[in-house]
């Protein structure tokens, strides 16, 4: 399984937005998220990191 | 292997600007692209859409 976990950074922590993300497409002021089962989830942040050897995708409120 | 490659697409075309990408941080008006090899880029582009199914990452410049 290749997907990553993203995850949005508030005040140092992790909260975990979506498992399993297959699709992410900046959108205006948001990002478009789709995971592998199909759930969708726009939110409106800005990536700060990607590491897909550790599978996660971290977000900053944009 | 669970790395992507990233490609910017310029004028319609697919141009491939680093294989198997570890880490993509977005910096400044840049972004910061390693991959697993310790191959390290800067280019400044934006992401335009990122594939995980595919291993594919789309920049456009910015």
């Amino acid at each position: 399984m290749c997907e990553a976990n993203a995850y949005l950074v508030k005040e140092g922590k992790e909260e975990l937005i979506l498992e399993d993300l297959s699709i992410l497409r900046p959108e205006k002021d948001e990002l478009y998220l789709q995971n592998i089962f199909g759930e969708q989830k726009r939110i409106k942040a800005r990536i700060k990191e990607m590491n897909l050897i550790d599978h996660r995708i971290l977000l900053e409120e944009g």
